[in-house]
């Protein structure tokens, strides 16, 4: 199957939509790609393309493959992490429910033409001279870099001040609680919830930020951007025969996380099942956001020792203290109490588990010569109320890393199932 | 030459240092690789690595090549683009000489360390245990990913509030002007000036931000970052044949640039010659910088064809107005007068050309549901009285573009030539 064939798939499956019958123009196509496009298997499954990106790289270009964008669950969940995020929580500034209806509408079909490499509509170029273009044209010539689009709706969208905005107040999901006040907690207000979100991941950021901001663009006038991060490294792994990243405490991150193959684990923490709510949320997840800051310069300042006590793990290997390999079962009583290890482990928690899926941010500095820098924490999990926040709230009480670490974004959403073929959108099940 | 080699070659050099004697921990040596540094060549022409980098990459891992920190000239110049940028301008906060001299010459040392892969000083993990390690070890076992660290020194560091704090008054260049204020620029005072500046660019966002954050560890109490930005993606190219960067208003952007390996345009237009001003220059360049905000949703809502008028140049090709090709010889009257291109190209400007090395940045949003996005441009010339600031001062009263872009940044540095030995350090000719 050919890039091309996969347009002509994708929008044999939107005819319903009335206005955007072109097909997308492919970006792999504008830059007269030969060979690209080969078929591993059924629709569905992904193609495989060379990847051109940055023609300056000094070693062959290496090969992206593009992650699915139609599926039981939304991508970007159990996908293996991409290396870069944007993620966008936005307002809804209209009261017109079916002007939100229709941009969710459209946004789904930009999504699946980002994701599969393609540009939004008729693209950069590709339509009237006398229009503004239907893409804003940063991405042509590169590769979808394993892009995912996952998208969340946060409390405020079922009800805000009071006000059932849009009819959707009775399916607002129990789990979708108003997260608790921690302790400790510094929260700005400017980087705190959101109507609807939007993760993108990828391995090159311009395509991460230029999907945000296509997204952005075919909102306006229905939603506004309320606040939204770059992650530059991620520090979380789900496909644990890899390399764990590390953080910027310098630190591996996430060695014991769920791996995205783990169809039981996902089964059990991650996916919301049937019964566990409404109904449009069976196969979907809730995304936990948590805009984490580090004292960095504090932490720079403690001696090796502490950063291992204080962590629970050595910093070279990454293995539990007392331990040899960074995937030895962890002895949690030859940590200190208040180790972050140990308290955060599922042997501490009743075997609770979520998906982490955070990102390094470094955001300049901060007017008092620190840099604004740590780490932007997601987790995806099947009922928060018996995840983030009873681990969240032992954490704030106990951890020895809140010396060197504040909260100051947060962010709660619930992820719909995935878009399961073309002409379905964000959100059917929950406005239909 | 191996990369244990170069330690050995790095570190006696370094032996009039006293406290920093053992070997700089290499980062590859720490993950074991196999085969890691095959030789190419003599020393400073640089080693070659297997990059172990994300492991989760879906393919082969790619081959990273270190840039010499060594030479006539600093690198990050006239080397390739990098694909990602941390720069930070630096407040002198000592009235202490020799301090400062002191951490130019720790930093000069933890420059060539990381710029080949190598850890700072004993490593993350080297030292004792008790201490606060010498490296904060976020790059463990990822490779130097064509790191270049480029210093440069501003107008303040020779005359502040019309105090000669480090007898290095009688010393500054008179290309080293204030900059003017421009028609049109929107300055925040947070993002302007500097005593230093260091612009770390390479391929791995983690590496450049690491590197940063280790110099702003090692300047504790000497110096603090007055501002600092995060560039995600090259606009510039210094390398004619490669593939040309688009910028966030989706076009080509340094098409017309100064190639890396002219030698002969770089000697006229990007290094200061002998003779030029005080000696200390010579070999070296003067840097601006400026923080250019695009007012995206104002550009994404212009058509195509005035796009393609501002900028002067088709969107899609990148051809100059009237032409086919990208290379196309411009001709420059079939431009509307006011054609971003027109104006800037050297044909209208008695042959001026300036070095670009640009950066497109993402910095969440602005609070009006705007992204604050833009273009964070960087150029080096010989002499910015006459490059620069003629430039910049015919373009911001008379560009189309000024409709879409504010400069809301800046900062103008006197870049020094490179080092060209181990135990010679940044600022040694000017402090001397």
């Amino acid at each position: 199957m050919t890039a091309e064939h996969a347009d002509s798939t994708e929008n044999a499956g939107s005819g319903t939509e009335g206005a955007e019958q072109r097909p997308g123009l492919s970006r792999r196509a504008v830059i007269g790609w030969a060979g690209a496009g080969v078929a591993i298997g059924a629709a569905g499954v992904g193609t495989v393309a060379a990847a051109t990106r940055h023609a300056e790289d000094p070693v062959p270009a290496k090969q992206a493959v593009d992650v699915p964008f139609y599926g039981e669950h939304q991508s970007g969940i159990s996908t293996p992490v991409q290396d870069r995020l944007h993620f966008a929580a936005f307002d809804v500034i209209t009261k017109d429910r079916d002007a939100l209806v229709k941009m969710l509408k459209e946004w789904t079909k930009a999504a699946a033409a980002m994701t599969a490499g393609r540009e939004v509509g008729a693209g950069a170029t590709g339509g009237l001279p006398e229009a503004p273009p239907d893409d804003t044209g940063e991405a042509l010539g590169l590769p979808a870099s394993r892009l995912t689009l996952t998208v969340g709706f946060g409390p405020t969208l079922f009800e805000k001040d009071g006000v059932d905005r849009f009819g959707l107040k009775a399916k607002r999901p129990e789990a979708l609680v108003d997260l608790p006040k921690f302790r400790g907690d510094r929260l700005d207000p400017n980087r705190v919830g959101g109507d609807i979100c939007v993760q993108a991941c990828a391995d090159d950021p311009m395509i991460a930020v230029h999907a945000i901001r296509n997204l952005a663009r075919i909102g306006m006038g229905v939603v506004n951007v309320r606040w939204s991060q770059l992650g530059f490294g991620k520090t979380s792994s789900t496909t644990p025969d890899a390399q764990t990243p590390r953080n910027l405490m310098g630190f591996k991150d996430g060695t014991h996380n769920i791996a995205g193959t783990d169809d039981a684990a996902l089964a059990k923490h991650v996916w919301v099942g049937a019964g566990d709510g409404p109904e449009w949320m069976t196969g979907g997840s809730y995304l936990v956001a948590r805009r984490i800051r580090m004292t960095i310069e504090t932490w720079d300042r403690t001696s090796l020792k502490e950063q291992e006590e204080v962590i629970g793990r050595t910093k070279l290997e990454g293995a539990p203290i007392g331990k040899q390999k960074e995937r030895d079962t962890p002895d949690l009583k030859a940590m200190k109490d208040d180790a972050h290890v140990r308290l955060a482990h599922p042997d501490s928690n009743d075997g609770l588990m979520i998906l982490r899926r955070g990102f390094s941010f470094t955001d300049g500095s901060d007017g008092l010569g620190r840099l604004d820098a740590g780490l932007f924490f997601l987790a995806y999990q099947r009922d928060t109320r018996k995840a983030f926040v009873p681990l969240q709230t032992k954490l704030a009480a106990n951890d020895a890393l809140n010396e060197y670490i504040e909260h100051v974004g947060s962010g709660h959403f619930a992820c719909p199932p995935g878009i399961r073929k073309p002409g379905e959108w964000w959100g059917q099940a929950l406005f239909g």
